[in-house]
């Protein structure tokens, strides 16, 4: 029987813990605390921890209860009116990365890939499908942690990146597929359509289910029990059915919940379970991933012109759709900025890519630094363009604190 | 990327809450339905579900949770009072079932080994010592769930269980290295004691420390994590540096937090994480390990004679113990029938056991079927042996409930 992994949970634990001091000290959301822990344990630094199958575990088991409680606390009201103006914000902010991803592969890949099969054409357009990803995760803690998950720019931010998540696969499918000729589109496409029809109906009856059985029962431990098996059903039927993402599923999950009148009384519970032990071991181990990249002048440039690019284009992209459906500029740059994080999600991508020769290792390395810090930089940023005033009255608060 | 733990995820929570439910109906403890919710479910019957590395790194945490929850609700004065009680207890119930199983060994085993290298004797011993295991974690949920665990006789079970662990690690490294000449007994005792000074010295320092820091600390929830933390590293260093099992340190560490007023809102907190997810999986688990063994007439016979013997030797051996040192006849009881349930402890025994040519895969059909029932029954027991009135008082009760 092995305990190694008590140790490394200890690690976890009090590391996140104190970057996340750290960083807070400095005004940054405490997640990039937890980020830069995973970071510098890991492999990319000091390699006193690795990413081992019990760690992986616990930290698919936090993405999901954090999208499950990011669904509770979603207004589900504001989410409608938001509906169409989510998909708009995440349509653009999907085209702005995809085109902006290829400009720069163009530029600097000229097809040194081992695998000679794959057209160079293809191998372009793979690294503008890598930069589509959003990681909603990193945005859900650090807007949670500012109480800012419930605005407009909040809500709206959640849909597109439900929507992107959708897009994000599509993209991505459409591409393996011209690199693969086993994958089918449409399938692919009517798959994910039926699941938000199951969603829907699935969802209906639970929901009704749910609230007869809850003014009927007695013992709360069960309301919560009940709500995290729908989740789990929801999430596994998603991947395994669906091939939508279980962390979608576990959102879809938990907005159907959040209509009941237990909400807060799950949330709450979720929280919990999440602070003292998934949510630190989950942003501890996407830092854990990371390995260092090789480098050349070439690659460091490269580098570089792909993380503007990444960064720009979301917040171009969907700042701009955000603009188009109504929102003030104000809540455009909120929403472009939240939206980022790259986070696991692109490293998913970038891996499935790669076992399919779309992907060089060569080009491996800027897509981690490019991944590593739009997901660092993301709650920074958030930060600076949530601030509720000017500089100036922030810095007479602290006078006054003083 | 795997997701089928959600669905097994789903499927334990779901059932068992299900069969916890249908034993609460018969006047069960639920986590009899839990136990046999994995038992059914398991490769024993049905085989919907099977252990998964997943599966087995949640319920190891789950045991470590419940048995730091387990320390932190010890009454640490009562324990005092009761150690040299404890120790008598846990001692005089690991003579009489190690002699116990040795005496049935001795007239059902003919040496049919396939190593002949190992003596008789020796595997007759052997016998012995899996019926000295204590699972104590059984008896404490169930205590729980009764209220009953801050009892005198809840303390001393605690106290002899860990104690009885000691002791099983004395006894199994005492056959091993009978078996193997490579494992030196006199240094495996050393770090036993070791361990205690460790625990002590440490305790005290990290006692002194976290009562200051709470009282100028803010923030809860970090109260909560650096007591896990500890829990986890004396968890580790129990079994990393003295070959002590990790349980007894995460007790231990729940026992000196105990001492501090933060140990209500520490408890509350890691109830929560455990019925929600550590829990349910750990119980689960336990029947999901169980295979069904081969059978001949002969061999029932013998596990019925072994069950017997386990049941029996643990009431007399601890009761005899507790009764020895002033406990009530009726507390010595409730602490025999207390320290019955062998549970993973047992498994994990004969498992090393059998590595060592010291267990014949004929008598592990036995052992398992003795593991199985001393576990499903020890809840069933405990209800009875601590029901406060006679049955016709209670009945009484019934009645006037209706």
């Amino acid at each position: 029987m092995s305990y190694h992994y008590l140790l490394d949970l200890a690690i976890i634990l009090i590391s996140t813990k104190l970057f996340g001091l750290m960083t807070k000290r400095f005004n940054m959301p405490q997640v990039v605390g937890a980020l830069l822990a995973g970071l510098i344990l890991g492999p990319a630094a000091f390699n006193v921890l690795q990413e081992t199958e019990f760690i992986k575990q616990i930290a698919e088991l936090g993405v999901i209860a954090l999208m499950f409680t990011a669904g509770l606390e979603t207004d589900i009201e504001e989410m409608k009116k938001s509906g169409k103006a989510a998909f708009i914000i995440a349509l653009s902010g999907v085209l702005f990365p995809l085109a902006g991803g290829f400009l720069v592969a163009m530029i600097f890949n000229k097809g040194d890939l081992t695998s000679t099969v794959t057209p160079v054409h293809l191998q372009n357009i793979f690294i503008g499908v890598i930069l589509t990803a959003t990681s909603v995760s990193i945005t859900v803690e650090t807007l949670k942690e500012m109480g800012k998950l419930s605005t407009r720019a909040g809500n709206a931010i959640l849909g597109a990146a439900i929507i992107d998540d959708i897009l994000g696969i599509v993209a991505l499918t459409i591409i393996t597929s011209m690199a693969d000729s086993s994958v089918d589109i449409v399938l692919v496409l009517m798959k994910i359509v039926l699941f938000f029809i199951f969603s829907g109906i699935v969802g209906f009856g639970f929901y009704k289910f749910y609230k007869n059985w809850t003014e009927e029962e007695r013992n709360k431990r069960r309301f919560v029990i009940v709500a995290f098996v729908f989740c789990l059903l929801l999430a596994f039927c998603a991947e395994e059915f669906f091939g939508v993402a279980d962390i979608t599923g576990a959102f879809i999950a938990g907005l159907i919940i959040s209509n009941t009148d237990k909400k807060e009384y799950i949330t709450q519970r979720f929280e919990i379970m999440s602070y003292i032990l998934l949510s630190p071991v989950f942003f501890a181990s996407i830092g854990l991933t990371v390995n260092v990249p090789q480098m050349t002048p070439t690659i460091i440039l490269f580098s570089l012109i792909l993380l503007v690019m990444a960064i720009l284009t979301k917040i171009v992209g969907c700042g701009l759709g955000a603009k188009i459906c109504g929102y003030t500029g104000r809540e455009s740059l909120q929403i472009g900025t939240g939206m980022i994080s790259r986070g696991e999600v692109a490293l998913i991508v970038a891996s499935k890519g790669a076992a399919l020769g779309l992907l060089s290792t060569v080009q491996f390395g800027p897509i981690v630094i490019m991944v590593v810090i739009t997901t660092i930089i993301t709650p920074v940023l958030l930060k600076v363009v949530f601030k509720e005033e000017g500089v100036e009255a922030a810095e007479g608060k602290v006078a006054l604190n003083k």
